[in-house]
């Protein structure tokens, strides 16, 4: 069976402006890749409604699963939870265990609830929360849909709750090899390579370190054997 | 006027599956915001030639521009110069001065033409070349997409020689605030600051130091007056 397929949708002005540099993109690509989804693209708008509305009705239908990061906070420009709840035209309400959930850290931290925390317990009807150890403010799975926080601490501790209850699929094994040769010279011979091993995929990513030219050329596949065999050919066509 | 938009498409499977972190968007991101366009949205999507064909022709309608980065190597996996023409509907071939350049630079190098590397001098019918002043191979402009490469160092040096060849509007300009309380009690005067000036993007972006909550409130707008004068009344509304 082909392994579940994904994307991502990283939700915030602050990414588009170049004020933040996103890294949980590069923490979910990892992760998915150790349990086998296949992350197959990956988005980013700003805090508008329609912008992600449009994005997550594209992206929930064309893939198995769909996670989003940022904007499920208690500000006014966090509106991720009331835009994916009108992409799926789902009612959004107040859900009582979130609310126990935030109470019970407010209580701990002595801060008071008010009404813009109030937002952060309001998720589409019928979904599964996310458990938000760090800072209590749940997300929520709802249908193939699900919605994480954007501070990175807090994203990668839901993710690492989330990815147990997923099905995984087989996860993708990949070997290595750095080529001290320019990409123009070993590309012929790694275009023959490939088309002897449809099953694989072989990238070739180059690099100039200090004025010396190469690449490292990966190869990614289910079955280890059939990697480690392409993996000698390679090593065998470019000796060291 | 207002500025013009503008989208990033990142093209490489090594970004998907978490083996390389990409830092052309919040390069791209810092530059455009910087000359007055304005970035909307950006996506990843891996070296196939379907994704990367449909991704192109729905950005490339969307916004006035579309920067892409990645796949115009001599590889096997290096699909962009393809797959960004047939998507324009455009023939592919051989052009003869991106050809000079890269026998110009290959004579210097003392390395041979071959097949792989006359690949990188194919590019669309009527486009423009950007300079590559590192490895010689172009990259192009053909309509509003405008097609890099993928290796950051390579990258920032064609944005630096594309940028003065494009209209820019007016730079937005942002102050931001370092506040130490939570977002859950800022979260109310901040909305209703915001209602008050419609003009401006006001953000709000967590953090949690060493145990001390707070946010950074950032104020974005094109009017340097305006600005100055909602981030005065921010200070007061929080003061230190």
């Amino acid at each position: 069976m082909p392994n579940p397929t994904a994307a991502m949708l990283v939700i915030g002005d602050e990414i588009l402006s170049g004020r933040t540099r996103d890294s949980n993109l590069h923490f979910l690509a990892r992760e998915l890749t150790r349990v086998g989804i296949d992350l197959r693209e990956a988005r980013v708008v700003g805090d508008r409604a329609e912008a992600i509305g449009r994005a997550v009705r594209e992206l929930s239908s064309a893939f198995d699963h769909l996670f989003t990061s940022g904007g499920i906070g208690p500000t006014h420009d966090d509106i991720t939870a009331d835009a994916v709840a009108a992409a799926l035209g789902l009612p959004l309400a107040v859900r009582e265990d979130a609310l126990a959930a935030l109470r019970a850290h407010y209580d701990r931290m002595g801060v008071e609830m008010n009404e813009a925390r109030l937002r952060m317990a309001r998720v589409p009807e019928g979904a599964v929360l996310i458990d938000n150890p760090i800072s209590a403010a749940p997300g929520f799975s709802v249908g193939n849909v699900h919605v994480m926080a954007g501070v990175p601490q807090i994203f990668e501790a839901m993710v690492a709750g989330l990815l147990p209850r997923l099905t995984g699929g087989t996860p993708l094994l990949s070997q290595s090899l750095r080529i001290l040769r320019g990409e123009g010279e070993i590309a012929g011979p790694l275009a023959a390579l490939a088309a002897e091993y449809p099953d694989l995929a072989i990238g070739s990513y180059p690099f100039n370190q200090a004025g010396s030219f190469g690449a490292h050329v990966v190869i990614r596949g289910t079955d280890g054997a059939r990697v480690g065999e392409a993996m000698a050919r390679l090593a065998a066509l470019f000796p060291a």
